[in-house]
């Protein structure tokens, strides 16, 4: 059972402070959501996952399907119980990896026909089944599956498909038989009307959250910001509203400030796993011949299990490909991500919102 | 300094439990030395080291003179600052891999001329040159550079040979010029002539310990435990002894027979990489499909901090090549190495190595 309520809105903008409960834990939103792809937040163990996730962890339904299956699933008991973790966990739908990821794809009425890219084989995926397969893997929090077009969909197609992501959305609340949360997804493309169009309709069913998908898939950044705003003044404002696919450091900015309240996104795990790593002055590689002989911490900000380890080493390990630099890289953007979400909650809180934003675009190279 | 008492000795074998003392930091014989190639034990952090080591590490002074290389190691004040790790290490010499992995080599009574086989650069290591590069390492006991023959190398090639190593051993004791302890390798192939003339002429130099290189390289088990045997009666009792490359459990159990002190060996963390785990049942591979549906633990046995993990969960990593089962298998193997030494040393203080060597060949497959 899902509970959430707003404790505190931002004057200046539309950024909020939520306090969202899920199967009796709790955690304050906004809020960024590590991505554990395949059970794993790879490179990460269980107790590390704890320490640098806000409240709340993805998983993605597609792979899980895939590996281990459904079969390993419910003997397991579920996600949670296979990889030891015991907090919280959203999936998605299995949707966006079939538009994404999989072959000679066929949408029909009934659901989605394809291949599986790992081995060829033929696969169908409606809402009946993305129900049935986040009910084995006993996420807390379920997503309806949708259709994400393609960011340069015209009307003539994107009209259709969203009238088929609605039935859609009807058919998994009215399968899915579970006391799990199950939030709908609102799509539309750029186009403001169908958005709306979109979102009323999901209200109608009454989900316990909303989450904004067909996003962050090709448009502008002016031109996600410009819907995020659009759509905060027709959300319902008692229920948590979910950016999907979002992490940019920018972007989690000025989509709170547009009155997001969850995001998730692979960015500060792949980028770790390329030499990157975040600190309050911004991004920066650890490849860099710079760091060659320095032998100052990985961070002085926020301080963790990792965050002594010396550049010099870090960037021997990654010059190396040892694999102790992709866990440390790793563990360190997902704290550095939920140290941040820190600062933001508690700069909105104490109505200092707008000079952080100021700030961060201003001494970093966040927004560059 | 290092100092070194023999605490027990096995009335029933050559077995025997000493204290080694090095830079005030002590530790119980036999001992199984993870090894940390690049300044790495691949995959574990220092905390992880620390907890799978029974005292002291390896690090190879060949790969950390090709990165970070010297000028870094310098700045960096030597390995342990580097990595953060604060327990004794111990280094090779280099010499091994100049002999396994260099091209184009040249052995001159100077030092060997070969081309680094990262780069092909022409690379010159000496006695004297070897002993800089551990100067600068900072390990706390360092090795002999001696030629590692073939394992089928005639008499012909092997006398020139073993005098030049005794040679070079002498060099290397007059130019170390540091407080680190020395360790001289014996050498000699399968020819125990050979390798008594050698050991007699190392121990005129009087080292700190003496170590058994040229063993491991392709000769049968029963060829190394004859070597092993034979040299126990003329080695030194008061003086460490080191058994290089060697870390099978049977060979553990059949040179600590033999009076062996110290071993090292990638074997336990270079098969956890191919999903190799160790029990006290034997060696098992975790990408068995047995262990599809498999919820029990990794270990009951030996309980750490992975311990716990499903076999079905661990199998899934290994099958989608995440990251974290690569370090939860090498901490797990090298804390099961730690561990069956512990037992070793147990079995040999309570008069019982015999029936415990006899356990394991009965009820595990170490010794198939």
């Amino acid at each position: 059972m899902l509970s959430f309520h707003i404790t505190y809105k931002d004057k200046q903008s539309q950024a909020r402070i939520g306090r969202l409960q899920i199967n009796s834990q709790t955690f304050e939103t906004p809020i960024f959501m590590p991505v554990g792809t395949k059970a794993s937040v790879k490179s990460l163990d269980s107790q590390e996952i704890t320490e640098v996730n806000g409240g709340i962890i993805l998983a993605n339904t597609f792979h899980l399907w895939n590996s281990p299956g459904l079969e390993t699933l419910k003997r397991l008991k579920g996600v949670q119980n296979f990889m030891d973790y015991a907090g919280p966990i959203l999936t998605d739908s299995g949707g966006y990896q079939v538009f994404s990821l999989a072959k000679n794809r066929v949408i029909k009425e009934e659901g989605v026909y394809f291949s599986n890219p790992e081995n060829g084989d033929r696969l169908f995926l409606s809402p009946e089944i993305s129900m049935e397969i986040q009910r084995t893997i006993k996420s807390d929090i379920v997503m309806c599956l949708d259709e994400c077009p393609d960011a340069n969909s015209d009307l003539e197609y994107l009209i259709p498909s969203i009238n088929r992501t609605i039935r859609w959305a009807r058919r998994c609340k009215d399968s899915l038989n579970s006391p799990q949360a199950l939030f709908g997804i609102n799509q539309g493309g750029l186009d403001k009307d169908l958005r709306l169009y979109c979102l009323q309709e999901l209200m109608k069913m009454d989900f316990d959250g909303y989450a904004i998908g067909g996003l962050s898939v090709g448009e502008t950044k002016a031109q996600m910001y410009e819907i995020t705003k659009f759509l905060s003044d027709y959300l319902p404002p008692e229920k948590p509203r979910y950016l999907m696919g979002v992490g940019g450091i920018d972007d989690l900015i000025e989509n709170v400030y547009n009155g997001i309240d969850m995001f998730d996104c692979v960015m500060p795990t792949r980028n770790a796993r390329h030499g990157m790593f975040y600190t309050m002055e911004g991004k920066f590689n650890i490849k860099h011949s710079r760091y060659e002989n320095d032998d100052s911490p990985l961070d002085t900000t926020f301080h963790h299990r990792y965050s002594h380890y010396k550049k010099s080493y870090l960037r021997h390990l990654f010059k190396n490909k040892e694999l102790l630099v992709f866990r440390i890289l790793t563990y360190h953007n997902l704290f550095f991500m939920k140290s941040f979400m820190e600062m933001i909650r508690t700069s909105i809180k104490e109505n200092k919102f707008l000079e952080f934003r100021e700030n961060i675009k201003r001494n970093t190279n966040f927004y560059h």
